[in-house]
């Protein structure tokens, strides 16, 4: 995809901490064939713990050696978290991205597992994305290259079709639901809550605009879904997003769910990600 | 500067992990004068550290209990990280803004200690951020909300005045500049990065861009400014933004500094910032 990386004597991973000439990237990374990520750092290692244990795998020590991302190693599974917004995420897929390209990793597929907001579901159900809506509300990851609005924004569509994530969840008994998901800018003002520092709407606007994106086909809000889209689409790797709802915005602005039902619903898109997984390695 | 959060029962600061409900917020957070951020939560850690060496100050646990930030007080001064780009750096400042009008903390002054790639200056230079530019070349921080371009969009400018920083800077023998910071909005393309996944412009395109920034003022690019100094000012606060560079974007797109010389570069902001504060605290 990129000319001035070939022959390349050196490419430092630098959010990752490692490039060509400090590890054997062939060696540890060519067997990679799904890369699962998600916002939190904590939550990726202990899904990385989760599959070890689930699949019998061994899971490798974190082999970032910077403190941008972590990355855990399962088989052919890589776990990295991504931080929070587009920027971020970007940032990890790139690196992510090259990382699979030195190491001649082939067919390898993208999943987010994400935790995100509601938009008229119930709190716990797991939003199985069918395409991303950014927060102009139409289909395009936008760019600004070289101070000019990339002319043909990046279509966002990518995922995968094999097998039916719907039908995986309706079998794990998982409260699923497919639909678009909204790719917000901000935690705050750009999903419309009411709790910020900063408020210059009121409440009706924001029961008019969750209603207004409910109508278009909108599920659930997170902050990475055009971005991630986007990126893989554009790369040629098929990637999915699954993200739990933690609340229903129709019904309120802050998370405050106890800590044991936290875990409960963070290890729902785990479950359903994992189903998948084994499916695809033919892992019992 | 919402109606909504007055006079609430609680408020749950959830990227931070506590709210009023949990944590004494007044007791514990009335007297902070600065908050000091920056995209690290290591690189934070060891400047909490550092300072209370430095004034003698007992230094915090982390406060925060989520692994989205971490967060540490040294007597009045907060220490929190912001992760990487400003849909993350949004979230902390809400949550810090908010915090701090719970705590009822006043004259509280803001400044990032960030890292950057420089334009037209050498490695380890600390440049002081005059404004910010974002991506479309313009003094602005766009925001979507309710899938509307806000139509006067922020302005960026809220920079402390006194002391001097530049001064302050050239008495402690550290490097400086001052001038525009450019925001990104990703660390590859939105910088015009050869060495990214994807490059579809050349070297003359990056080299071309780099020069026309250089003319219009632009000493450093990083991915945070435009949403610190709007927000900072919009809430009316002061802030300042102080970056080290690690590389010259005109010489190249790798980072690739020795270890030892890293922690040098990363300690010149920390020494800037800190006389800073101790002059305006009167700590000797």
């Amino acid at each position: 995809m990129n000319k001035y990386l070939e022959n390349v004597d050196d490419d430092f991973l630098y959010h990752f901490g490692f490039g060509l000439k400090t590890v054997d990237i062939p060696k540890t990374f060519a067997d990679v064939k799904f890369v699962c990520t998600g916002g939190s750092p904590t939550r990726l290692k202990l899904y990385a713990e989760w599959f070890s244990k689930e699949c019998k795998l061994d899971c490798s020590d974190n082999l970032s050696k910077s403190d941008r991302f972590v990355m855990y190693k399962t088989g052919p599974v890589l776990w990295i978290n991504h931080g929070m917004g587009t920027p971020s995420l970007s940032i990890m897929l790139v690196e992510a991205l090259k990382l699979l390209h030195h190491a001649n990793a082939k067919d390898v597929k993208f999943i987010r597992l994400g935790t995100s907001g509601g938009v008229g579901v119930e709190p716990g159900t797991v939003v199985v994305t069918t395409n991303a809506m950014n927060a102009e509300l139409n289909d395009k990851y936008v760019q600004w290259i070289g101070g000019k609005k990339v002319p043909k924004t990046r279509p966002t569509l990518s995922f995968l079709p094999f097998p039916n994530l719907i039908a995986l969840a309706n079998e794990k008994k998982i409260p699923v639901e497919s639909g678009l998901t909204m790719c917000a800018d901000d935690f705050y003002e750009g999903q419309m809550r009411l709790d910020g520092f900063f408020c210059e709407y009121k409440t009706e606007d924001k029961f008019d605009f969750l209603k207004r994106i409910h109508e278009k086909g909108v599920r659930n809000i997170e902050m990475e879904s055009t971005c991630f889209a986007s990126m893989t689409f554009r790369a040629g790797v098929k990637a999915a997003i699954v993200c739990v709802t933690l609340l229903n915005r129709m019904k309120g602005d802050q998370v405050k769910i106890p800590h044991d039902q936290y875990i409960e619903f963070e290890e729902r898109p785990f479950r359903l990600v994992t189903a998948l997984i084994k499916k695809y390695l033919g892992i019992n």
